[in-house]
């Protein structure tokens, strides 16, 4: 019997019955009742002994993904994996999907397995930059555990930012493309996530500072798989581009294999620029150039916070560390 | 404070603990005495109560594979993940990595979790087909929960195995190419796994069958990296090669870039064969003919096995079951 089941038999959370037995007053004297009729029922108590010793740590962190069919996620947690390993700290990894109601359940679902934190990774838990009480089970989570988010950030205390400069990044590679005298610019994307965003973002600054207008026709939004990105090139009319820069690799691969049924020579007709330096840009022919953001530094140093924080010593943590990305030359770029 | 620390306080497996407090005779008395020792200083009391009701149970299953970085690896994952939310289970993951030490601790650090199921991913875990004992940590397991692997099998009480027929998709994928007059095939392997025994086992069977003597001298060994699989083909003096057949999809990525880099017409002079038919056959250009390995099918069955036990329902569940595979043609094989 855990504080879990207690939950769930009480029909609130996990956060809700931690106030009850904690004596928080941020509980409705409803609710309250509800729980303890509950916890007398069941016979449950909370394991004091254990607490007060120091012994409920089970050295386990938390992990949560919305997909692990990915390879930026999938990376991702090898690194925070092999780091935690480094101190003696176990992984347990949940994927939680895209929706609110699988990100809290599964939030939940590892809180209730004694972890010591919560690794968030990928922006999709950062919200829409709109609305922030879609982000409000992380901070319910922050109040069990310190909670760190890999490429995304969340406003609220013991929650920790590792993000990468992808606005700089996607900003750097389209001003190298422009200043080569390339006219028509495209950014494809798949998603409307935080790091998505932030990528945009650099786009359409780069594009301003060129003073090309109309910058938002030059997005396309596109699926993730790379012969319906070819399609869907290949379906515009008239479609005129010298230049594609796509949120990720498997994107970019689509972009490749478009040009290449198009008989334009790369890079010479067009450039193609890809996201996250995976095994895909090496796979392809020509290999594509692409953005690393760095996923083993993000993961080193999220790692080392963690363990900061955990062994309560006296380094401070930053709340937000924001590492930069590098951009990896291969043969769908023109080196200069 | 749980079953989990016992064992580490009294520096015995869970297994151990689990057996004494169930009571059995296999547990010597100076192991019972100590961990009696350790349960009466903590005060833990198993929650009987829980266990009379079935309220035990967490509706979670744990799922290990040695490393989540590997695109195989991950689909399953997140096969697994899907079929068995339909179900309303949820999932707790780790990577065990490969060594017999890893593999044995994150097994237990997932049985301490109270998971209702185990599923080992990948062959790795099933052994080398010689020495019995390294797959006992798994027979321990079994003693807990039913325990499933996917792609290896392993014998004992409460465990089942689902595989897919490797020596006969490679057999089948070599005789195509043979048949069609290829004479110097080779056969690309990283490991000694199950798995890779299996497909080198067919790779074999299909050259006696032709009477190639030697067999054992077109298995080349290669790191499983897509460039440096191309250098060391390039590194073969005098290589003389119509036809391979690559135990993964990066390796056959890496023999496309052989064969381009040493000028050679794909598939003319030269097919090639991969294997989980992965995005990475789809990004090469040309795209890899690769043996689809039904992973979808082999999860679903898995998980439908694993409610059928859980729900005591009388259906009939086999120990073993075995999936067919299937040549998925691109543009690295002649259509015939």
């Amino acid at each position: 019997m855990t504080i879990y089941d207690i939950a769930k038999m009480s029909g609130v959370s996990i956060a809700t019955v931690s106030r009850v037995l904690n004596g928080s007053d941020r509980v409705s004297e409803k609710t309250r009742k509800r729980v303890h009729a509950v916890i007398e029922e069941v016979g449950y108590t909370p394991n004091i002994f254990a607490q007060g010793l120091g012994l409920n740590t089970m050295h386990t962190i938390g992990i949560l993904v919305p997909t692990i069919d990915d390879t930026y996620m999938a990376n991702a947690v090898a690194y925070l994996q092999w780091f935690l390993s480094q101190h003696n700290y176990d992984c347990l990894l949940s994927c939680s999907g895209f929706d609110a109601e699988g990100k809290k359940a599964q939030t939940e679902m590892l809180l209730s397995k004694h972890i010591d934190a919560l690794i968030y990774v990928g922006s999709t838990y950062a919200g829409n930059g709109k609305d922030d009480s879609v982000t409000d089970y992380i901070r319910e989570a922050a109040k069990q555990v310190p909670v760190f988010i890999i490429n995304g950030n969340v406003k609220g205390d013991n929650i920790f930012a590792s993000v990468c400069d992808d606005e700089k990044a996607v900003y750097t590679a389209a001003m190298s493309l422009l200043e080569r005298g390339r006219k028509n610019l495209y950014f494809l994307s798949d998603s409307h996530s935080y790091s998505a965003n932030e990528k945009k973002k650099g786009f359409l600054c780069a594009l301003r500072e060129k003073k090309i207008s109309n910058g938002k026709n030059r997005i396309i939004y596109v699926g993730n798989r790379i012969h319906s990105v070819r399609d869907q090139l290949l379906s515009i009319e008239d479609f005129d581009c010298d230049g594609i820069i796509a949120v990720n690799d498997i994107i970019a691969a689509g972009a490749v294999k478009y040009a290449v049924a198009k008989k334009l020579s790369i890079p010479d007709d067009i450039e193609i620029i890809g996201y996250n330096n995976s095994v895909v840009a090496v796979t392809s022919i020509p290999e594509i150039t692409s953005v690393d953001n760095h996923t083993e530094e993000i993961c080193r140093d999220t790692v080392n916070r963690i363990i900061h924080i955990l062994s309560h010593d006296d380094v401070k943590v930053e709340r937000k560390v924001m590492v930069s990305c590098e951009l990896i030359q291969r043969d769908t770029t023109i080196t200069e």
